[in-house]
Protein backbone atom coordinates (compact mmCIF):
# COMPACT_ATOMS: atom_id res chain seq x y z
CA UNK A 1 0.00 0.00 0.00
CA UNK A 2 1.55 3.23 -1.06
CA UNK A 3 0.83 6.41 1.23
CA UNK A 4 1.52 10.16 1.04
CA UNK A 5 2.73 12.96 3.77
CA UNK A 6 2.25 16.61 3.36
CA UNK A 7 5.33 18.03 4.48
CA UNK A 8 4.98 21.16 6.11
CA UNK A 9 7.39 23.37 8.49
CA UNK A 10 4.83 23.83 11.20
CA UNK A 11 3.17 27.28 12.01
CA UNK A 12 2.04 29.00 15.27
CA UNK A 13 -1.05 29.83 13.62
CA UNK A 14 -3.29 26.98 14.34
CA UNK A 15 -5.20 27.59 11.55
CA UNK A 16 -2.01 27.40 8.70
CA UNK A 17 -1.40 23.72 10.40
CA UNK A 18 -5.05 22.99 10.12
CA UNK A 19 -4.92 24.37 6.29
CA UNK A 20 -1.97 22.13 5.66
CA UNK A 21 -4.39 18.92 7.09
CA UNK A 22 -7.01 20.04 4.43
CA UNK A 23 -4.51 19.96 1.78
CA UNK A 24 -3.22 16.25 2.53
CA UNK A 25 -7.07 15.16 3.09
CA UNK A 26 -7.53 16.83 -0.49
CA UNK A 27 -4.83 14.98 -2.14
CA UNK A 28 -5.92 11.57 -0.46
CA UNK A 29 -9.34 12.58 -1.72
CA UNK A 30 -7.85 12.89 -5.12
CA UNK A 31 -4.80 10.38 -5.41
CA UNK A 32 -6.70 7.39 -3.78
CA UNK A 33 -3.98 6.70 -1.44
CA UNK A 34 -3.47 7.41 2.54
CA UNK A 35 -2.49 10.93 2.59
CA UNK A 36 -1.24 12.76 6.23
CA UNK A 37 -0.19 15.94 6.67
CA UNK A 38 3.29 16.09 9.08
CA UNK A 39 5.53 18.77 9.96
CA UNK A 40 8.97 19.82 10.77
CA UNK A 41 8.84 21.66 13.93
CA UNK A 42 6.01 23.28 15.82
CA UNK A 43 2.95 21.51 15.32
CA UNK A 44 2.39 17.63 15.45
CA UNK A 45 3.04 14.98 14.32
CA UNK A 46 6.41 14.95 13.20
CA UNK A 47 7.56 13.13 10.15
CA UNK A 48 8.32 9.99 12.50
CA UNK A 49 5.12 9.65 13.99
CA UNK A 50 3.32 10.27 10.89
CA UNK A 51 5.05 7.74 9.33
CA UNK A 52 4.54 5.14 11.98
CA UNK A 53 1.23 5.75 12.16
CA UNK A 54 1.17 5.00 8.34
CA UNK A 55 2.63 1.81 8.94
CA UNK A 56 0.43 0.47 11.82
CA UNK A 57 -2.37 1.00 8.98
CA UNK A 58 -0.28 -0.58 6.11
CA UNK A 59 1.72 1.24 4.46
CA UNK A 60 4.80 -0.23 2.57
CA UNK A 61 5.68 2.49 0.18
CA UNK A 62 5.64 5.82 1.53
CA UNK A 63 6.36 9.13 -0.45
CA UNK A 64 6.87 12.71 1.36
CA UNK A 65 5.60 15.62 -0.33
CA UNK A 66 7.32 18.49 0.81
CA UNK A 67 5.10 21.94 1.31
CA UNK A 68 7.79 24.24 0.81
CA UNK A 69 8.30 26.88 -2.42
CA UNK A 70 11.68 27.19 -2.75
CA UNK A 71 14.58 25.05 -2.50
CA UNK A 72 16.14 26.17 1.10
CA UNK A 73 17.23 24.24 4.06
CA UNK A 74 13.92 22.34 5.51
CA UNK A 75 13.26 20.88 1.99
CA UNK A 76 17.25 20.24 1.23
CA UNK A 77 18.43 19.54 4.30
CA UNK A 78 16.47 19.15 7.29
CA UNK A 79 13.63 16.06 5.36
CA UNK A 80 17.01 14.43 3.72
CA UNK A 81 18.25 14.12 7.00
CA UNK A 82 14.76 13.12 8.99
CA UNK A 83 14.20 10.37 6.15
CA UNK A 84 17.68 8.96 6.82
CA UNK A 85 16.40 8.45 11.00
CA UNK A 86 13.27 7.11 9.98
CA UNK A 87 14.58 4.44 7.50
CA UNK A 88 17.25 3.67 10.34
CA UNK A 89 14.30 3.48 12.54
CA UNK A 90 12.20 1.01 10.10
CA UNK A 91 15.34 -1.14 9.02
CA UNK A 92 14.79 -3.72 12.15
CA UNK A 93 10.97 -4.28 12.06
CA UNK A 94 9.46 -3.21 9.56
CA UNK A 95 12.25 -3.84 6.35
CA UNK A 96 9.66 -4.14 3.88
CA UNK A 97 8.54 -0.40 4.30
CA UNK A 98 10.49 2.43 1.40
CA UNK A 99 10.39 5.86 2.32
CA UNK A 100 11.15 9.00 -0.17
CA UNK A 101 10.74 12.49 -1.10
CA UNK A 102 9.49 14.18 -4.00
CA UNK A 103 10.16 17.43 -4.95
CA UNK A 104 8.95 20.08 -3.66
CA UNK A 105 6.58 22.65 -5.29
CA UNK A 106 9.34 24.88 -6.49
CA UNK A 107 9.07 25.36 -10.25
CA UNK A 108 5.51 24.18 -10.95
CA UNK A 109 4.16 25.80 -13.87
CA UNK A 110 0.63 26.15 -12.16
CA UNK A 111 2.22 28.34 -9.44
CA UNK A 112 2.03 31.03 -12.07
CA UNK A 113 -1.53 30.82 -12.58
CA UNK A 114 -2.18 30.99 -8.85
CA UNK A 115 -0.41 34.22 -8.58
CA UNK A 116 -2.16 35.44 -11.85
CA UNK A 117 -5.43 34.34 -10.20
CA UNK A 118 -4.84 36.18 -6.74
CA UNK A 119 -4.01 39.21 -8.94
CA UNK A 120 -7.17 38.84 -11.18
CA UNK A 121 -9.19 39.05 -7.79
CA UNK A 122 -7.87 42.54 -7.13
CA UNK A 123 -7.67 44.13 -10.28
CA UNK A 124 -11.45 43.02 -10.85
CA UNK A 125 -12.34 44.94 -7.68
CA UNK A 126 -12.20 48.09 -9.37
CA UNK B 1 -0.54 51.60 -15.18
CA UNK B 2 -0.71 48.59 -13.07
CA UNK B 3 2.36 46.76 -12.46
CA UNK B 4 2.61 43.65 -9.99
CA UNK B 5 5.26 42.53 -7.09
CA UNK B 6 5.68 39.04 -6.48
CA UNK B 7 6.64 39.73 -2.84
CA UNK B 8 8.83 36.38 -0.88
CA UNK B 9 10.92 35.96 2.32
CA UNK B 10 13.62 36.01 0.86
CA UNK B 11 16.35 33.38 1.46
CA UNK B 12 20.41 32.27 1.82
CA UNK B 13 20.11 30.00 -1.25
CA UNK B 14 20.79 32.45 -4.08
CA UNK B 15 18.91 29.64 -6.47
CA UNK B 16 15.77 30.42 -3.97
CA UNK B 17 15.42 34.03 -4.67
CA UNK B 18 16.67 33.82 -8.35
CA UNK B 19 13.50 31.36 -8.59
CA UNK B 20 11.42 33.73 -7.61
CA UNK B 21 12.87 36.51 -10.03
CA UNK B 22 11.32 33.98 -12.75
CA UNK B 23 8.52 33.79 -11.49
CA UNK B 24 8.10 37.36 -11.25
CA UNK B 25 8.92 37.30 -15.51
CA UNK B 26 6.67 34.87 -15.57
CA UNK B 27 3.65 36.23 -14.38
CA UNK B 28 4.50 39.52 -16.43
CA UNK B 29 4.41 38.14 -19.48
CA UNK B 30 1.47 36.43 -18.68
CA UNK B 31 -0.58 39.23 -16.91
CA UNK B 32 0.92 42.13 -20.03
CA UNK B 33 1.98 43.96 -16.67
CA UNK B 34 4.94 45.06 -14.77
CA UNK B 35 5.97 42.66 -12.52
CA UNK B 36 9.10 42.80 -10.35
CA UNK B 37 10.36 40.43 -7.60
CA UNK B 38 10.55 42.02 -3.82
CA UNK B 39 12.04 40.41 -0.04
CA UNK B 40 10.56 40.46 3.38
CA UNK B 41 14.42 40.03 4.36
CA UNK B 42 17.58 38.41 3.24
CA UNK B 43 17.52 38.97 -0.45
CA UNK B 44 17.52 42.51 -2.42
CA UNK B 45 15.58 44.13 -3.55
CA UNK B 46 12.76 45.07 -0.39
CA UNK B 47 9.51 46.07 -0.63
CA UNK B 48 10.04 50.02 -0.78
CA UNK B 49 12.97 49.78 -3.43
CA UNK B 50 10.62 48.01 -5.81
CA UNK B 51 8.21 50.27 -5.06
CA UNK B 52 10.08 52.99 -5.49
CA UNK B 53 11.48 51.36 -8.75
CA UNK B 54 8.13 50.82 -10.59
CA UNK B 55 6.69 54.31 -9.50
CA UNK B 56 9.61 55.76 -11.68
CA UNK B 57 8.69 53.47 -14.34
CA UNK B 58 5.17 54.63 -14.29
CA UNK B 59 3.18 52.44 -12.08
CA UNK B 60 0.05 54.21 -10.67
CA UNK B 61 -1.16 50.74 -9.18
CA UNK B 62 0.48 48.40 -7.63
CA UNK B 63 -0.57 44.92 -6.53
CA UNK B 64 1.58 43.19 -4.25
CA UNK B 65 1.28 39.19 -4.56
CA UNK B 66 2.06 37.52 -1.25
CA UNK B 67 4.43 34.04 -2.56
CA UNK B 68 3.81 32.64 0.94
CA UNK B 69 1.76 29.08 1.27
CA UNK B 70 0.42 29.81 4.40
CA UNK B 71 -1.10 32.91 6.43
CA UNK B 72 1.85 33.39 8.80
CA UNK B 73 3.08 36.26 10.37
CA UNK B 74 5.35 37.45 7.27
CA UNK B 75 1.95 37.85 5.53
CA UNK B 76 -0.36 38.64 7.86
CA UNK B 77 1.88 41.29 10.29
CA UNK B 78 4.50 42.21 8.48
CA UNK B 79 3.68 42.64 5.17
CA UNK B 80 0.88 45.16 6.04
CA UNK B 81 3.10 47.23 8.27
CA UNK B 82 5.57 47.34 5.24
CA UNK B 83 2.91 48.19 2.83
CA UNK B 84 1.02 51.42 5.24
CA UNK B 85 4.83 52.67 5.43
CA UNK B 86 5.68 52.67 1.96
CA UNK B 87 1.87 54.41 1.70
CA UNK B 88 3.05 56.94 4.17
CA UNK B 89 6.52 57.58 2.01
CA UNK B 90 4.28 57.92 -0.91
CA UNK B 91 1.70 60.18 0.24
CA UNK B 92 3.92 63.38 -0.36
CA UNK B 93 5.02 63.22 -3.85
CA UNK B 94 3.39 60.25 -5.60
CA UNK B 95 -0.17 60.49 -4.01
CA UNK B 96 -1.93 59.49 -6.93
CA UNK B 97 -0.32 55.99 -6.45
CA UNK B 98 -2.14 53.16 -4.89
CA UNK B 99 -0.65 50.21 -3.67
CA UNK B 100 -2.67 46.93 -1.91
CA UNK B 101 -2.13 43.44 -1.15
CA UNK B 102 -3.88 40.35 -2.86
CA UNK B 103 -4.25 36.85 -1.09
CA UNK B 104 -1.55 34.60 -0.27
CA UNK B 105 -1.20 30.86 -2.28
CA UNK B 106 -3.27 29.23 0.95
CA UNK B 107 -6.29 27.51 -0.19
CA UNK B 108 -5.74 27.95 -3.82
CA UNK B 109 -6.84 24.49 -5.23
CA UNK B 110 -4.51 24.29 -8.14
CA UNK B 111 -1.66 23.44 -4.86
CA UNK B 112 -3.41 20.03 -4.24
CA UNK B 113 -2.96 19.71 -8.12
CA UNK B 114 1.01 20.63 -7.66
CA UNK B 115 1.36 18.15 -4.97
CA UNK B 116 -0.41 15.07 -6.72
CA UNK B 117 2.11 16.13 -10.22
CA UNK B 118 4.86 15.87 -7.43
CA UNK B 119 3.97 12.29 -6.07
CA UNK B 120 2.68 11.01 -9.50
CA UNK B 121 6.56 11.97 -10.55
CA UNK B 122 7.79 9.55 -8.03
CA UNK B 123 5.64 7.19 -8.14
CA UNK B 124 5.90 6.63 -12.00
CA UNK B 125 9.69 5.79 -11.28
CA UNK B 126 8.65 2.41 -10.17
Amino acid sequence: MTALVVFAHGSKVDAANQAIHEVAARVGAKSGCACVAAFLEIAEPGLPRAVQQLVERGATRIVVLPYFLAPGRHAERDLPRIIDQIRNDLRDIHKEVTIEAAANLDGHPALVGILLDRAAAVLEEL
